[in-house]
This record gives structure tokens, sequence and C-alpha cells, in this order.
């Protein structure tokens, strides 16, 4: 799929020039391409936001698709200071990416991760260096490209006593991932395909045929749904997500209600699967003070649901990503690491 | 959505004549029509099979799509015997088919859904007597349509004895289900969207991306996905359906093993759910020997992935639809009741 990328997608800052500006960082995913710019002391002068993520570039990858995306993301900031250093995590440096920067196993602390950049250049002279995704290999693997930056961007916000203790971090969406991390390394990960199978069951399923979207968010469906799955969690979706029809065949669920209903028995069954694999090793799932990395509404939902399991010590943090991408640009050596 | 039944659709049989014809009996499903013409004896003389089904009629519903598909599919039979009793069973008694018959609910036997047959006159005069589906009330209620009909179509293949015993009774399909009778009666069961949630998987997740279709179905891959999905049930299907992808971006899982390898992850979480629910009422999903009613592949990968669960008695029924609608007809007085 070849998509578009034209200034209309630009969330625009003010004009390209910016003084102070110590460095451009990418967060290059599959559908969109969030670019900052910060100075030297880590604030963000700039954002830039396109739809050009790795699967939707303005021309082919074979075509200089990358370089097209990078220049109308960044052009307007390089062509003052071609010189600026510039770093991306995400899918860019996957097999379909910019570039591949190969997996490193956890467990993955930060010097890690600096030690598997590859770099890439482009073709008006700028060197982007792509940091690596972490997989974690066994029976039954598990791989992150993106969500490693966003969590040492979360433990950068944290004493450090905290950052050396064990967390446990929670980030939302598509494909929703639940990290370990102990010693500031990335210790083992969980990943759950909460965010498409729900929007697969409502778009491509029976169950979608009678839903009607709410006026506003039903937490109250929400919650039902949450409960659904903790109570019936041994059942398994398969089972329990046929309820948001039974439910509404006998009127006792709205067609209005249906949508929150489902997604909260998505994310219910997420939360029973990481309790269960916590619990396989000792940890109580209600004992834990998450980190939350997401929107600011889907983690909130997530909030109340981990409620539901006794798990209310959940925290939100902000800017991960921004945190996350600076933190590893001082590690790495493009700039100066603040004080 | 409005669907063709065209003569092409039509497996025909010899010719519309059949001097010993005594009953039509339809199964009248969303995407399908099946109509078979039976002898006195309860043989099946011929049999007619169109795509009309009730979400498919060749007119819509209100422009008498529901005269014109089954004047299409059983005309022929009716012209030189415009007497003959008619059954149909299935979504043609929903609240989206011809007529409405309301569920019966559990326990349910076959003398309940006799006392709830609703009838409805095509407009060529025939009387269409239309089977109730089974709703299990309850705090996540279950309903069927058709399949009750296939339960009881089992039972009259088992000796008097046996059908009075509690038997558990699977149907794979779009929307499993599996039931518990007791003493002739569907005493409860359970529904669970595998079919359905695996067709979404494929076509509508990234898990579909990177799969190839087999040359041949692959056994091996098959049962290894419902060895996860039993070693990780916990965990849940959100979590297990990702090693799709991981364990083929690692190099442990070919492109062609994909798709068997996710048919078994999710005909495993319902087996797993199954084995849960079984459980909570003290019975042992290794200690039974259920009676499968479907397709014969899809019945022989439950066959291989229930021995998986220790459960190596399960059987295939044969004709249980027609079964079923040849005894509810008999007991409805439709027909003389064979000895």
């Amino acid at each position: 799929m070849t998509g578009r990328t034209t200034e209309q997608h630009m969330e625009h800052g003010k004009q390209g020039k910016h003084a102070d500006a110590a460095l451009i960082a990418l967060d290059w995913g599959t559908t969109s391409l969030r670019a900052y710019l910060f100075d030297a002391a880590g604030n963000v002068l700039d954002t830039r936001v396109s739809t050009a993520g790795i699967m939707n570039l303005p021309v082919p990858a074979e075509e200089g698709g990358f370089d097209a995306a990078f220049e109308e993301a960044c052009g307007v900031w390089l062509a003052p200071a071609p010189s600026l250093p510039v770093l991306a995590a995400g899918m860019v440096g996957s097999a379909q990416g910019w570039v591949q920067a190969p997996y490193v196993e956890t467990p993955a602390g930060e010097d890690a991760l600096v030690a598997g950049i590859v770099k890439v250049r482009a073709a008006s002279g700028a060197e982007i260096a792509v940091v690596p995704g972490v997989l974690e290999p066994g029976a039954l693997p598990n791989v992150m490209r993106g969500e490693e930056t966003q969590i040492f961007g979360a433990l950068s916000g944290m004493s450090g006593q905290a950052a050396q203790e064990t967390a446990l971090i929670g980030l939302p969406g598509t494909h929703a991932k639940w990290a370990v991390v102990e010693g500031a390394r990335i210790a083992r990960f969980y990943t759950f395909m909460t965010g498409e199978v729900y929007a697969a069951l409502k778009a491509h399923t029976i169950l979608g045929r009678t839903m009607k979207l709410p006026a506003a968010p039903d937490t109250a469906a929400f919650l039902r749904g949450v409960t659904v799955a903790r109570e019936h969690g041994s059942a398994g979706l398969l089972a329990t997500a046929f309820s948001t029809r039974t439910l509404g065949l006998t009127d006792q669920l709205a067609a209005d209600e249906q949508p929150d209903y489902l997604s909260g028995l998505v994310i219910g069954h997420e939360l029973a699967g990481l309790e269960a694999v916590l619990a396989r090793r000792d940890v109580a799932l209600a004992g834990c003070a998450p980190q939350l990395i997401g929107a600011d509404a889907l983690c909130e939902r997530y909030r109340l649901a981990l409620a539901q399991f006794g798990c209310t010590g959940a925290q939100v943090v902000r800017e991960a990503t921004e945190r996350g991408l600076w933190r590893i640009a001082a590690r790495a050596g493009l700039v100066r690491a603040a004080a």
C-alpha cells in the first residue's frame, strides 16, 4: 500500500529555523511517523506528524520512499542545520524498514540497545541512527520495535532507586505489550493482540452487525465486559465474545452498549492472561503498580480495568517516547547527556 | 445483501417426480438452504442445495424473497404433490427469518421443540412448519438455531439406553456449539466463535500477511498450535495468536505452516475453554466420548485436537441434519413415525 504524505497531513510547528536545535528524533512506525526536534537540554522545540508509516510511504520504498518521507518530515529542520544528528526508533528498523537493525535479546538494557544501533545515510547526506528492537527468544518468542524506547523513557522518569527495582510497564494498543523491567533491563515481555482483535471482531464478525456507536464512551458497559472476562476468563474470549450478541438478543445489552462491552471483554481477557503469566513467576498482578504508556483515554480504560483485578496503583507516564528517544541519543553520544 | 439463487447453484436431483415422496425438510441457515425430499420410510430421495440463506435471498425479504427461494428450491417437488408436508429448521425461524419461532428454553426435549413449532404459509399455498431454536438463559445466555435439530438427529442414532444417558455433542464451525444432553434433553450448551474468529484473524489482522496456503493440510502444524493453546491456555488467545507471527519472524514456522498452526491455536483454545466449563461441573473432557457433527475434514481435525486433551473417544455422526429433521417431523405428526 502506498499512502500519501502531503503538507496537509503535517501538524506544522512554527518555522523550520531553530537556532538551538540539537537533535532530530523519529518515532517511525507502521502507519505513522512522528518527528521531534530537541534542543541541547532535551526540550522538544517542534513536532511534525505524518501518515508516512513504513507501510504507507509517499512513494514505494524501492523508489526512494523512505528518503521522500524523511525529507518531507525533517527537511525543513535540516535545511538550516544539515549536520543535526538523527535518531529513529520503531518499525523503520525492521526487515520491511529503511535499514534492518537486528533485534537485541532480553534481558536488554540501554547499553545493548545503543550497541545495536545501525546507521543509514539519507540521499540528503544526513545519517540516521536506528534503534534495534528487542526479542525474547523461546518456544513462544516475543518481539517489540519502538516500545523499548518508550520503556526507557518511562524509566527515565523514575528515581535512580526505583529504576533499579522491578517494574511492570504496560503499553496498550493494537498489539499491547507488558514488559517486566529488572535492574533497568527489559527482562521479559508479553504481547496481546487486543486492539487489532477488537477491531477485527467489530468490523468483520457478526458481533458488529447489531452494534451502534454510543454518543459517549460507556464506562459501565466497559466495566461489565471486564468483569465477565475476569469471572469467566477460563472459558476464553471465543466463548465470552458471543455474549455480546446473546445479551443483545435477550434485551440485556443495548446496541449502543455493545461496543464498550466488547472492549471490556477483550481488555479483561488481556489482563486475565497477564495475571496468569505473572502468576507463573509468583508475581501477583494485584500487587503491582504498573506504569502505563499510551493515549490518555485508553490508559484510563486500562486503569479502570486493572482496578477490577485488584491492581489499583497504575499510573500513566507522559511523553515516554520523547524522553526515551532523548535518553538513547544521549547514551549513544549523539547529544551531550544532560546532567 | 441480496444474493442469487439460480439453477446453477442447485445440485440437481433427478426429476422432480417422486411418487413415494412423503416430506420436504429444509435446513435453512444464514448463507445456505439445503432441501431434502423424504419417502415415507425416512429415506432421502433427493437433495437440493442453494446459496439462498436468509441473508442471501434472491430478492429482498420484503419483496417476497423467502417465497422465491422456497419456490426455487422446492417448486419442482411440490408441483406434482402440492400437499406434501414441509418442515424447516435454522435461521429461517429467527427474527430476520421468514417467521419468528421463539426460542425454547433449556432443558429442551423434542416435545418442547414440537410444541414451539410456528407455521408460515407460502404464496404457493404450502404450509411450512418452522422448528424453534433453543435458549439457555442466564448471565451469559446462549442460543442455537438449527443445531438443536442436528443434536436430536445424533441422538436418534444411539440406542435407547445411550440416548437417556449424558452425552456431549460437538458441532464445529463458524460458531461452534458444545451441548450437554441429559435424559434426551439439551441441558446446557456453549458457543465458541472459533470459525469466524479464525477467518477474521487470517483476513483482517497482521497474522494473515505472512501466511501462504499450504499445498495440503499440514497436520503437524495444526497439532503444534493445539499443543501451544493447551499448554499456554491461561495466557489466552490474544497472546498465543501473536506467536504465529513471532515464530515466523524467527524462522521457526514457515509461511505455509502458519494457517494450520493458527487453526490449531483457535481450536485448541476452544477445547481448553470447553475443558474449563465442563470442569466447573466436575466433568472431565478427557473422560467424554463426544459425538461430532459437521464436515468430515473439520470433524477429523477436532478428533485429533481432542486427543491432545486426552479425549480419545470422539466419533463423527453422519447425516445428523437429515435424521433430526425426519425425527422432529415424525414427532410433530407431519409424517407417520417409523417403527
